[in-house]
């Protein structure tokens, strides 16, 4: 029925697909739990290569079933697991652990961070009142080393970032609303194969594919654990851009996750029409100094914490302490994030968190600085964790963005 | 610190969010339970106005206390309520609860279908092991019958989709993508006002602005329990347009939903370059003939169900009963939905649902029907339920728009 020429493919492999479950199986063996149904699409296209309404369960023994609901015929076509099995109802769900398992085991695994607390009552409910864990931090860390094809994908969603930006000069005009300058960029991504969705994980977090903010409106503080999130239109939504209208001289951030096969990338640039102030390009400058340190000094093992303590300290040099990741007391205490099939990911380049940088780590670092009543600047970059280094993924120039004026 | 002049304003008074919370009050009542705890943005928005990471405490006697713990200030300025109340880590919550209800109560009320199975733990815990309620349906049912001032809103997305249509024909060409297309037309929503985000809810729902479906593309079954959902651009999205290319004679499914306020509309119309075929022809005359009965026919007290079951012998009696709101075991079975704050709320207009229309409800009503390897076409208005019959609120003509042939 389904003609699986207009379909597109992940290109995952099913030795890619073996490996990651091996990777959780490791956890499950040491956390002692016999089994993990997965179901949040983002989980499910890692273990699976597909979305298709359905549930991965992944065994102790690394072993993978795909239940699918709908469409479970596009799921044969677009996972290379062996067994993807149709299903309809959920309690079919507790005759595939039966078979898997040979039983209802009494610990079971589901990620609770993204499973809604009625689904998770079902799920208990449907196998015999078992003991439910969470599992989200096993899946996170599986997910936050990257293999060659996931950084292909990033890889794509950085050069659309770049192209994206080329065009900024023609399209953004003084007078224009925060909100048609976003939407105009957007439309260029999706030109240049953007996905056209940008996934965000957890309670709250909606799912953007990029914001632009300008002058004194980009300084509004909003609900995102982030240093800027936007006025927004209403607030009802209290993200993105709004109806401020750009002007000359005034900082204008460009912060955008453009993405290919479900990966997403994430940059910032600070763009102006005309000049900025000395103040705000001495500010860029700190940034762009951040971020050549970053880029000179990280190191595999390097406490993800130290970085944050090393930015925040270098913005204390230059008196900008306040104005560090947002400002006075909404301060966010990170400086950057993993990427990946979310924008979110692990880890998290902040105070107080336990990871160290490893080899496979995809990271998206972003000093912002931010001024009440002026405005934000701020350089977002991605790299990836080497055995020696970082090395820059993103390919577009650190730059201030000159745009004309047409005035 | 916040300029309030940069902010957008929801308009929303104190008394209506009062009338909201005495909506809600009375549930509470008849289920026995003191206090209900509201923190999903869309929920959190409808009871306080604003959505600063927070939670509206409302009381059986409808008083409600807005929680806002980033950004407390931006949450003073839009919510019209009196007590707004800054916190910052999540155990204040228990001595606020404690304020208001001189204790802990051992019964609470949470949404579990959008509450994360970890936050529902935490809430457990942290209220002494308190009984936690599932009142999902208590608010969804509240917010089924929307006010004049709601209804304003759906009204500006009604009128968005209108400008953006009139677009098509200088904007869509054959030989462009789905994706490119698609988001061409997001851009044009944006122009005219378009909010910038669409809210979906519930487990691995999706919020999308809108997409553009094409030929045989548009044919293509995907996980979404929706009669169309889209190729996407990778297994990983799996929805909205893809990389397939607009060809003439093929129907191509422009379905959108703009809004303003925090509510959206939600409308489909068929377009095509030169001519459809005659099959494809007749059965958007079924959709219009639908669409036309439930114009003349719907009234107030109308089981939902009944008119899931006339469309369905309508589209059997045009011989396209395989046809109907999917293809084969794919079809849904539902023709319409609430549209509100977000893009899936009650009523659905489907088979073995409870509801009847009642005035004050927003529906979209969408008949679609999809042949494999050939194509899809729809029709989909917004209508509000009166004390007489139904409203029709979509303004744009419900012809197949014809696109010019440019080559």
């Amino acid at each position: 029925m389904i003609n699986p020429a207009l379909l597109p493919l992940s290109g995952v492999t099913r030795q890619e697909l073996t490996q990651r479950a091996q990777c959780l199986s490791e956890k499950l063996k040491q956390a002692g739990l016999p089994l993990a149904i997965i179901g949040y699409n983002p989980d499910l296209f890692y273990f699976t290569g597909s979305v298709q309404a359905g549930y991965a369960l992944i065994t102790q023994e690394g072993e993978t079933v795909y239940l699918a609901r709908k469409d479970p015929e596009r799921a044969r076509v677009e996972s290379p697991l062996e067994k993807v099995i149709p299903f309809s109802r959920f309690r079919e769900i507790k005759e595939a652990v039966r078979n898997l398992m040979g039983g209802i085991p009494r610990r079971v695994m589901l990620p609770l961070d993204v499973v809604p607390a009625d689904l998770f009552l079902r799920f208990k409910e449907l196998l015999d009142r078992a003991h439910i864990e969470d599992g989200s931090a096993m899946v996170r860390e599986c997910r936050m080393i990257k293999s060659p094809s996931e950084l292909e994908n990033i890889l794509k969603g950085v050069e659309i970032y770049d192209k994206t930006i080329r065009q900024m000069p023609r399209l953004i005009h003084a007078g224009m609303s925060e909100a048609v300058a976003e939407g105009m960029l957007m439309l260029e991504m999706r030109r240049y194969g953007h996905q056209g969705l940008v996934r965000m994980r957890g309670w709250n977090q909606e799912g953007i594919d990029g914001c632009l903010y300008a002058g004194k409106a980009a300084a509004i503080p909003t609900f995102l654990d982030a240093p800027l999130g936007g006025v927004g239109m209403t607030p009802a939504i209290a993200l993105r851009g709004g109806t401020y209208e750009i002007q000359r001289g005034e900082p204008i951030v460009f912060d955008a996750s453009p993405g290919m096969g479900g990966y997403v990338s994430d940059q910032t640039r600070t763009a102006v029409i005309g000049r900025l102030s000395n103040k705000i390009e001495e500010a860029y400058g700190v940034v762009r100094e951040m971020i050549q340190r970053f880029e000179a000094e990280a190191r595999p093992g390097d406490p993800c914490s130290d970085w944050f303590k090393k930015m925040e300290s270098m913005a204390e040099c230059a008196g900008l302490s306040e104005n560090f990741m947002g400002y006075g007391k909404r301060r966010v205490r990170y400086v950057g994030h993993g990427i990946g099939l979310e924008l979110n990911e692990w880890p998290v380049v902040g105070e107080r968190l336990p990871w160290r940088f490893e080899p496979g780590m995809v990271l998206a670092i972003e000093p912002k600085l931010v001024f009440p009543e002026i405005g934000a600047v701020g350089l977002e970059n991605d790299y990836l964790v080497t055995s020696t280094g970082v090395s820059r993924l993103s390919i577009t120039d650190d730059e201030i963005i000159s745009l004309p004026d047409q005035a």
